[in-house]
């Protein structure tokens, strides 16, 4: 019989709604039992984990995190916590900053589509840093990270759009919350240390949209992921903060928006889920080019197409996606994510968009750039944001045709567990052995079971 | 001979009028030699130094650093860098967090009036530690710190009074840069390394207003030296940000203000200097009770006033007095701090306001109230704010009068050197013996033919 879906404590509806939106969420979690989350967001969890893991572990060779861990490595305690997908040990503050940024660094990370968030990577970097500090059994660690999520997400919707209009980075600035939430669920705090631990993120909230295109951009989640943690274990002390960190008159939601609208955080909390709004990107590259990618590769195994048997690629695409991504001849990796003809091009080739099809090599590779000067673009504003329409000409004169309607990765058509399978082992060859990453992926499906959650952090370390 | 008063680089002026104020501060930040530094600026630059390490040794053993302390430990690299006061010893990190909120706790630090910046503690906090891992030599300590307080004090010009306003914390936002700027001077980053910094400064900057009144407030100060530390040597190690933090345009004065003044940043840079704006308390209180405390340790001073011989005192005061600190019957120390009737009884019976007079047991002395309820205090519209008049009537009839026309530690009647001392005897004589106290500040007024500024740390371990 399936769990009946009970909520944190019935009785006291009636009193909660009297709280404050800080002292609510307090209220939420502490008390809300893993019995409350509907299996459905439960695996949405597990969804969301694996696919953190994949981009932590992917870019655990990245420059970004190899200059921040030269920089605190001489300041970190040592042998503790995992760096993703490194033999470096750091202390778990550390191993959670360094975790949430190779968690971003492709910009390949979830996203809750409503706020354009980013949810897991402050969340799970916290906890399972924490998690390889004191044991934490596996199921109390997915339910830790819904609750982050759902904090983290509603604070977001309360200061969505003004705040990130305003140009703040919004992961960075709700991060904080979330994985001071998961992370004070975890130590067992009190109702007032958690509302002590909100009100020490929303003072150390921070990240400006000023960085996007430096390093600084990962490293907010890394940030948020850090001071979340920091934020808990203060309150576990008993470091005191104001008591309306987030709704008072100069607390984060005043300061740091112009609208805000409380009702997003204390609606329906605990009935509603903001995972079920998470999505996952299935390319590694900007979200209007993906209808394209889908249909090139669509096609491609279909139809077995040979690359060099194709005579012209023609897509017809909403008028943002040559506004955006038009650059016709890239000739850097970062320029190739904002060419949707290298993008079609590596689609027919690979049948794939991933890191790998964004590096310089692939994007100067003589037949990629052949097969790019064969497509063209034109734009119809009748097709919507998440549709293309992909015609290919073949040399024998045949031509193949497909309309994606939504395209893979939307809310329509999300990604389904096994696609985020496939990207997670394409994210994770550079790193680790094949096997690895089989293992990786079971014990990610199954953490709900396993007796302590940090084994997934281990089996990161490659061989 | 004086040594004359060089700017640095004078001939690149020029030049240097083109660049943005990130920029400007770079070279500034890189160019400006110690010699280009008046003497009456490096002077008080010591007295800053002198006053802050008073204030962080007194708070040493108060809650808010010993719960601080209890949760970063476990995760803290050990033996490194001293807590100031204390025996535990942490990574730089850490310490330059935990003295920064010691520095803080007793609201007891410098004051930039203009700005209501407390500037010594991020800077100082953040390369003292940086000193103990590092070796630097006094002279080049002293100088880092004038060069951190500098770009502190202008940013925070730039932005004030519309960030004040707005809710931020602005020791907390504008330390970051402080303590970045001083911590990269002594690493000799490069001018784009200082970029950098300033951008990962601009882009972990936090404090909300809301926080006063709890730990969370000097936790503002040590976040800004920690972080300002973390800045520095991320930016050492190539980490990369925005190129414009401060005045881009989703950069730290667009985004956290909504006016803002970026001459102030570069106007005068190298000629004027802020420190020579920094004003130092003398009491342990409310800004508004000075000049009635002056009065009433001035005449107990002038008539060696036995406490039990007064019938009566008769303040006359600027109205905010009563406004602010007008209760009558204070019963915690906390409460002592907002009653001017508590403050004159302490000063006419203590002969000082210091953190000893506003403990809890002082206020609830016997004498102490006996004092206080013969205290009468009126307003006067035509008192100036940092003026008082007290009058005093004694059971044999006679009568002392005195006018304070402007209160000690104002801008007009700046503390000595002296009044400093025997300010942070007071501070650190529950902590350390006479003669350490004795030795600490000579080391301080010694500072800068010092050949390890980190003497100075370790000079504040307890025996």
């Amino acid at each position: 019989m399936e769990p009946a879906i009970e909520r944190a404590q019935p009785h006291a509806e009636e009193e909660e709604q009297h709280l404050s939106p800080t002292a609510r969420l307090a209220h939420f979690i502490r008390h809300t039992k893993p019995g409350a989350v509907p299996p459905s967001v439960r695996h949405e969890a597990l969804r969301a984990i694996l696919n953190w893991i994949g981009c932590a572990v992917g870019a655990s060779r990245h420059e970004t995190v190899s200059s921040a861990l030269r920089a605190v490595l001489p300041y970190a305690s040592p042998a503790r916590a995992t760096i993703l997908g490194r033999h470096e040990r750091v202390d778990a503050l550390h191993a959670a900053m360094l975790n949430g940024i190779t968690s971003h660094t492709f910009d390949f990370d979830d996203t809750h589509l409503r706020t354009v968030i980013h949810p897991a990577g402050p969340v799970a970097s916290a906890i399972l840093a924490f998690a390889e500090q004191l044991p934490v059994r596996g199921d109390a660690f997915v339910h830790a990270f819904v609750l982050g999520v759902e904090v983290e997400c509603r604070i977001g919707n309360a200061v969505y759009p003004s705040h990130y209009d305003a140009g703040w980075h919004i992961t960075g600035t709700t991060g904080v919350f979330g994985a001071a939430a998961a992370a004070g669920r975890l130590l067992g705090l009190s109702e007032q240390q958690l509302v002590w631990a909100l009100g020490i993120a929303s003072t150390t909230a921070s990240g400006l949209r000023e960085m996007f295109g430096s390093m600084c951009k990962p490293l907010h989640i890394g940030w948020a992921a850090k001071n979340g943690l920091y934020a808990a274990l203060l309150a576990q002390q008993g470091f005191t903060s104001a008591e309306q960190g987030i709704e008072g008159r100069r607390g984060f939601a005043n300061v740091l928006a112009t609208e805000r609208n409380f009702d997003e955080i204390t609606k329906a909390l605990g009935d509603t889920w903001q995972l079920s709004e998470n999505s996952y990107k299935p390319f590694a590259c900007g979200i209007v080019e993906h209808p394209a990618i889908d249909g090139c590769i669509q096609l491609r195994k279909l139809h077995r197409i040979d690359p060099s048997s194709v005579a012209r690629v023609a897509l017809c695409v909403h008028p943002l996606v040559l506004e955006l991504t038009g650059k016709r001849r890239p000739s850097t990796g970062l320029e190739g994510k904002f060419s949707v003809y290298h993008c079609a091009s590596v689609a027919l080739i690979d049948g794939a968009a991933g890191v790998a099809q964004f590096s310089d090599e692939r994007v100067r590779d003589p037949a990629v750039i052949a097969l790019r000067d064969r497509v063209d673009a034109s734009v119809d504003a009748t097709v919507a944001e998440d549709a293309a329409h992909v015609a290919i000409t073949l040399r024998d004169g045949r031509s193949l045709e497909i309309h994606v309607e939504h395209a893979i990765g939307s809310v329509a058509r999300p990604m389904t567990d096994s696609d985020i399978e496939v990207k997670v082992r394409d994210l994770c060859s550079p790193i680790l052995d094949a096997d690895q990453i089989e293992t990786l992926t079971t014990q990610c499906w199954q953490l709900e079971s396993a007796a302590d959650a940090a084994a997934l952090a281990r089996a990161t370390v490659p061989r």
